[in-house]
């Protein structure tokens, strides 16, 4: 929550350049006997571009920046720094453990928090045990939330006034408070029991008569998030409102902490992945430094259940061998059958997670919005396969085969578009995580249902087509 | 961008109760006669949940709203309105011209933008007539931008002193300019040629000496973007730095306007969700509106060109007849090799898109990551494969069909992952928009391809396998 300090005026920010610092210079300096140079050359940069820097550099660089910059330094970028989660845990390993704990302190509470939850259990107590008691205490509280609720997020540095505060001296105290705070663009008011009582931007601060008080431009009725919130409900709530930080209390609204807008934007980055991923059926699909054999390794669990899935499909299939081998032609249209029952699976799915994850709608819309798809696929169904219909008679001149598998591509694409917009809503509803109902799993569940359908039909109807 | 005004205390934010307001009562209060109950309920509530209402209200009760409020007080909650691009046509239609003038004269610039640009131009041009001269003037300059450019989201009321201001008469001045502005936490500064030459924030301003001038505690080494520039690589970059506005100016660095947060978890929101729909091959997953024929027409000529497409590979194996009705088991596995070859193709997909739209990585690293994903493809086929191999030698007994099928697999996984992370790396180097390798068109080609090599393996070996 900044402004920035960065690079040259013309640096655009086209996609070529990204790297507005210049590692090879930085590397240099950092080397040198004397490293007042390059303490003001990478102090200058924006944390955001420290980060990068740090992030692209080895292991030796790392250790000599332990060397050059002070905790506090270091804290400065650790904020802003994205790097893998299961590579905290050696990235602590090589850091002194006072310096490391040090830098976590410097750090906003949230952050640091972030970190740590990456950390071993036995790493997190003896860092804990080098920082201040205060800090740790915060912390420690932090840690015991899950990392994926408002509490998780949240940090406990925010501004809190007393209502009865004039306007003018409550300037004076954010500004005494600024240097503490996550942000001092809104601000809370707690009562004697400490629960939230109102909130005020420092805007309505700002332009507020001199004689007034707080109470007088506070507004009681506060939208806060519950500590054990899902974060994408609170990410969806803020954007909604337009919040740039919002107020976290317990069940007993006591003011716990706040989140700001820019742990908001992570959120909302992470949960588009997460969601991008479980269609393609892919764990993450950011992860972009992994080697061949770890990307294989992460996908493979997955691509052996759906051999296995296959398998039952193949099975079937081999159990309509006669069929089969009397209407040989049956086969060539195996694939659009079930590929275009999966493509429609694929697409209603897509709606179903899309209304679970945004929640913009109620559970009753879900389930209506559900069969509307199924409606839609029975629909794009008949369309697609009066024109196959019409395809086959052309091309073989098999009226009887051109009704099978019209009506076969008609009912296939109802269930899976069935199929596609249900599972994930049952799913949800049974509080089982829908990740299993991704993309490839539904497109394999049409698989089975839309062949049996297919040779269940060719079979009953046999003796016309031969 | 500004802090809650809402409900009672208790409200959590689950996904159960959206409706923080009481619809019936408020139609209720609009038709009574004495109209100053609903004045008072309704502009108590928060702007964002006036606009729900308003969009959950029909045609008559929007039409009284018009008459109960002010253009202004219709102004601010038509800020937050969200409704589908397609209606804001007949929104406009049913409302009186010179109130729609007055309506969108009082909404921040970039919004009001962003509703005249659904409608058509021929309106445009009347509502920019009847407005005032300055703000017809300001909203006519800002149509030009492309709409997900950074110009395009931009807004043109943003705070700029001088630097050579003093600190204490910069807070006077924010306090003055902040009613006309979008935000007051970042403010700019500019040259005698309107150049962009600074930056603070109100936070800066704040904590600063009294004595000091603005040009002591701005920052000359400004991120901005340029007018033309993607609004999802702005996104991006106020993510990464964690900006809460940003400059946007031409050429030849002129301040043009500013892009605050708000309107980046918009186009985050958008950007993810059309990421989405693509790999699902959904136009817009988002239209929970629409009916079954509206779902269906949308689908429709996606679903029809997949349709010709899966045409192609019913042709193809058609053409394999001989060998199919020689040896029928080779169709059972047909689903498996097709489905296989196209869940990891989806996956690269995937991950290849993410890697475009993202940008976190450059051109050459993106091949890089390309090559490695079909590694892994043919690793994971080979895994796959050998595990299939032993499936069938069980089931069936047959050492050479398992042969085939397994080596059949791990060729058309390879090639699968292949397609998948290539094709759209190369559209997009061809600057050919990367939404036609959607998941079910890299589905097809890679049933076609993967068929090509099953039945071409399968009519090789031919000889051994009867």
């Amino acid at each position: 929550m900044e402004v920035g300090k960065v690079a040259n005026e013309k640096d655009s920010i086209g996609l070529e350049d990204e790297q507005v610092y210049d590692q090879a210079l930085l590397d240099r300096l950092l080397f040198q006997s004397n490293i007042d140079e390059f303490r003001d050359e990478f102090l200058s940069m924006h944390t955001y571009e420290q980060s990068e820097y740090f992030e692209d550099s080895n292991e030796e660089v790392r250790q000599r920046i332990y060397e050059v910059l002070s905790p506090e330094e270091v804290a400065d970028f650790f904020e802003q720094l994205e790097i893998d989660e299961e590579d905290y845990e050696a990235l602590f390993d090589t850091m002194d453990a006072t310096y490391a704990s040090k830098v976590l302190e410097e750090m906003s509470y949230d952050n640091a928090v972030d970190i740590m939850n990456q950390l071993s259990k036995q790493k997190i107590v003896s860092l804990l045990t080098l920082m201040n008691k205060e800090d740790a205490k915060e912390i420690k509280a932090l840690l015991h939330y899950e990392e994926d609720t408002a509490g998780g997020i949240m940090t406990t540095e925010y501004i809190s006034l007393k209502a009865t505060m004039p306007v003018k001296e409550a300037l004076m105290h954010v500004k005494e408070q600024a240097p503490n705070a996550e942000t001092i663009y809104v601000i809370f008011t707690v009562n004697d029991h400490k629960q939230l009582a109102g909130v005020l931007s420092l805007r309505d601060l700002i332009v507020a008569e001199n004689d007034a008080y707080i109470e007088d431009i506070m507004s009681e009725r506060v939208i806060s998030a519950n500590a054990a919130d899902d974060q994408e409900d609170v990410a969806q709530k803020m954007r909604d409102y337009d919040f740039i930080a919002m107020p976290v209390v317990d069940y007993q609204d006591h003011l716990l902490g706040i989140i700001t807008i820019d742990d908001i934007l992570d959120v909302m980055d992470e949960e588009a992945s997460e969601d991008y991923s479980r269609l393609a059926g892919v764990s993450d699909v950011d992860a972009t430094n992994d080697s061949i054999l770890k990307t294989a390794t992460k996908r493979l669990p997955w691509l052996i259940i759906l051999t296995f899935l296959g398998m039952i499909t193949a099975t079937i299939l081999g159990s309509f061998e006669d069929t089969l081998s009397k209407v040989a032609l049956l086969a060539a249209f195996i694939p659009i059958i079930s590929g275009m029952s999966g493509n429609s699976g694929t697409q209603s799915l897509a709606v179903s997670v899309r209304n679970i994850s945004t929640g913009e709608i109620d559970e009753q819309s879900k389930f209506k919005v559900a069969l509307r798809e199924t409606g839609s696929g029975f629909f794009s169904g008949l369309v697609c396969s009066i024109l196959l219909f019409i395809i086959i008679i052309v091309l073989y001149g098999q009226p009887i085969l051109a009704v099978i598998v019209g009506a076969s591509l008609t009912i296939a694409m109802t269930v899976g578009t069935l199929v596609g917009s249900m599972i994930p809503l049952v799913m949800n509803k049974l509080k089982i995580d829908p990740a299993v109902a991704s993309g490839p799993f539904i497109t394999t569940i049409n698989d089975i249902v839309s062949m049996l359908i297919y040779f269940g039909l060719a079979t009953s109807f046999m003796s016309y087509l031969t």
